[in-house]
């Protein structure tokens, strides 16, 4: 029977994918077909429970609340824990190989401590209901507390570290998408005076090394700069107090086209379109290390202080990605804005690359990591001792649902269970628990099944259906000949090793070398 | 400067000392004119805060919010860190030696999927504040939300699953005990419909396996069955509906003396003296297997039905605990009663020895793992349809306390690199880059240091600092030659192999044959 929750789901996820399908006629007749009839059998169902409510059966736990988990987060099965786990760790080993160490920051923080760090977003903000006490909200970023976590924390001026955990935002989800309201954030970060853009050329060359490691196809890195920005926008005659409100409609160039951005601009936002216009030229501007040359040869920016002093930083950056090898991967852009308030320098966003035309970003995807330069975020916490800092956020959930989508999920494999012991006849349940005993002693991984006298049948069903790669089987014989029968399920029926028959006091021994392990 | 948080912090801590020193009048003076000192520090802090914010200084940051985090959390340094992930993946390993897969639930639940679950503890529920939409609360362990999982997820009728995370309680906290607001459960359950108790004693098995491979030193597990707790109740003569009430005072047993306890029941609770002293009777019976035969030849006892079920599990448990090795660790004892209303079957809990003394439990410690039988928990989130499961949750963060205290942590290692470019001499930048390029390429974890021209015995301090193993060395000289050094740091200066100096392009493969891989 399907659940409210399963149902309410399943419609979720066909007005996501409907929304992928645009324009392709046949798809949306197909899906739009599938989205009544559920939300028949949905309002079907509440009717059911309403009606069931009024009487007296027992049922009265169904009635009581709806078996579901909050809007925006999800259960992750044991099989999505598979794949996660090992996208992680593969993150994670990118973060240590260039040294970063983790810290862990509370859940929530004072809410005073997230005021004022994300602009119009901060409505997004989950906050704890005030039971007495202190008022808190769940942390939004990673990055506001770390910055926190160094403006407490005297000790570390200089500190390279990485974050993996769960953020939290009031956002609207899409499931599909990977767009949650409890998602996890893989953030690497490198904070301390340095000489320029060393560390932020390591910021770069690590979000390419995860990506390129994490096999979801071909991507690209949008970079761009906040002084240069800032410079054009100067030089271009955007009033300063209209600053924000303009980078943020750049930032919708990867969405919108310009016309509409130009629009936005200008109608709603009061732009005399003569500036527009000016940089709108700007933004058209993309290449690699030669837009240095172009942009330091512009007359208006090569006047602009803020300006000059990003197109150096660029250069700069550009020599330090050559040398670490990823420079290819890498395209200056001066369409990209970002929508972070907090980035004072280099900013960048990587995107997938439609499989078809490299030339292309993959449509519906958005910003698979991205990061940049936060110069001023920590002295906000402690009084104006600024720590400039620079990192990189990976977008999991985005990641995940890629790699979901390549998997098939009924053969992930799991469970790391290495020998499954099965009897042959009844009685031989205190044998199979001393041999588990035995095998977990050794710190062999091992299971059997739960019955005092279990069917063959079941016992290889189980062990096949977790993958477990090799098999201990006992029957009376063998117990009273101190003989134990190992399989090994990962080769062919009819090979010569496939079955070896041991003493049992040397079943061990012969199972860790069967494992590789000694 | 010490901040306001960090003097408030040792206070608290100072406060959780003194608790432990009672009756040790040296200790106590010490500590007592070490709080008295902290106390005046912190309100002449308060003073000048107070004073200060009249005034239109630049520091206004520090006027509007407290730079801390909230009550009963705490910020993990990287160093605190590498204790905590080595205590989680031990724990984790066993777990996976047993067949455990994990699953990831949602931080926050529907408030309405917590309520009726915790009893009395319910009023420590962290709620979230309702901003439109659903209503939620922090989950308050794993076993609820897993309990809701199998519920919702019916292919999951068999499952051993295993899951690390944070929970939240809106306790009094007691950071030096490991008592937090925010805090880590790893917990083992295992759901199904097997023979009886052979899930259970892997659990056991399960929960010692854990507890001795984290060296925390001597321990014990204390066992009994909720069904002999409801027999014997029912046997001495306790009304139904003051049982919940009397088995809580009984588990009070570990922490106060059976006089109190008794007071407990008859004064405040109302119970019949005579009742007392019979209940006072039995909770002194302690044992292994033995004791299950002299509880089946108790008179009262073995003529109700509900005690003879328990004696009857509890003797096939001890013949199982016998097979997996473990037996030994276990005691009988009919004192423990666990506060959890959702137990229906055996319980335990273990609890660290002293040192000097294994008959004597460590004061002031608590239970350090525990867990038990739950029948009805699934079904009350599925109308009915049950799912029998048995599981044990360790105690981390007292673990962690312990390990914690055991350790030097400035001398504990965080980072994992493993080799430190050292350049001696100007315009070496772009040659250490190079290098680093090569070695993250080659999945070896380097760092040099971020400045164009850094001086030697800075690079030196930071290579030992995070004692990183090998260090590559490098000057004009060997530049020009096509040469690098390779120092291994772990070996005594002058001994023949600290130093080799290779062509630089056997570089790798020399770092790598040093690191012991290929």
């Amino acid at each position: 029977m399907t659940t409210l929750a399963e149902l309410e789901a399943r419609i979720e996820a066909i007005k996501d994918q409907k929304k992928t399908v645009k324009g392709d006629k046949a798809q949306e007749a197909v899906l739009a077909a599938e989205l009544k009839k559920l939300n028949l059998e949905r309002s079907n169902m509440l009717k059911a429970a309403k009606a069931g409510a009024g009487e007296d059966d027992d049922d009265a736990a169904a009635k009581k609340f709806t078996l579901k988990v909050p809007k925006g987060t999800k259960d992750y099965t044991d099989k999505e824990m598979a794949i996660r786990e090992r996208m992680f760790e593969t993150i994670k080993a990118t973060f240590r190989r260039h040294g970063a160490v983790t810290i862990d920051t509370p859940v929530f923080e004072l809410k005073e401590i997230l005021s004022g760090k994300y602009g119009e977003d901060s409505k997004l903000i989950y906050d704890l209901q005030d039971q007495g006490g202190e008022i808190c909200s769940l942390r939004y970023d990673l990055t506001v507390p770390f910055a926190r976590f160094l403006a407490m924390n005297r000790e570390y001026q200089n500190f390279k570290r990485y974050h993996i955990a769960k953020v939290y935002r009031r956002d609207q989800p899409s499931v599909n998408k990977g767009r949650m309201r409890e998602f996890y954030q893989c953030d690497f970060d490198i904070a301390g005076v340095y000489d320029p853009m060393i560390p932020d050329a390591e910021a770069v060359r690590v979000m390419v090394e995860i990506l390129e490691s994490l096999s979801i196809g071909n991507f690209a890195v949008k970079i761009s700069h906040r002084k240069i920005l800032d410079g054009m926008f100067a030089v271009c005659g955007v009033p300063a107090d209209k600053t924000r409100a303009i980078s943020s409609a750049v930032d919708k160039l990867d969405k919108m086209p310009w016309a509409d951005v130009r629009k936005e601009m200008t109608e709603e936002k009061g732009l005399d379109p003569a500036v527009a216009d000016r940089i709108g030229e700007y933004v058209k501007l993309k290449g690699g290390k030669e837009l240095c040359a172009v942009l330091a040869a512009d007359g208006p920016l090569s006047s602009n202080e803020s300006a000059v002093a990003g197109i150096k930083d660029m250069e700069l950056l550009f020599t330090y990605l050559e040398l670490f090898g990823v420079a290819h991967r890498v395209n200056f852009d001066l369409s990209l804005a970002r929508g972070l308030d907090y980035y004072t320098g280099v900013i960048y966003e990587a995107v997938l690359l439609a499989s078809d035309d490299p030339n292309v970003e993959t449509s519906g995807v958005g910003s698979i990591a991205a990061g940049g330069r936060y110069d001023e975020l920590v002295g906000m916490f402690s009084g104006g001792r600024k720590i400039p800092c620079v990192g990189v956020s990976i977008g999991v959930e985005r990641v995940f649902s890629i790699l979901l989508q390549k998997e098939n999920l009924a053969r992930v494999k799991s469970a790391h269970t290495e020998v499954y012991i099965i009897s042959i006849g009844n009685d031989l349940l205190p044998e199979r628990m001393k041999i588990a005993r035995e095998l977990w002693d050794k710190d062999i991984k091992a299971e059997f099944m739960f019955k005092a006298n279990p069917k063959l049948p079941a016992q290889w069903t189980a062990c096949e259906r977790d993958q477990v790669p090799l098999a201990i089987i006992i029957g009376g014989d063998e117990v009273a000949k101190g003989l134990v029968k190992i399989k090994d399920m990962t080769i062919k029926d009819g090979s010569a090793d496939k079955e070896v028959v041991v003493p049992r006091a040397d079943m061990a021994a012969a199972i860790l070398a069967k494992l590789g392990r000694k």
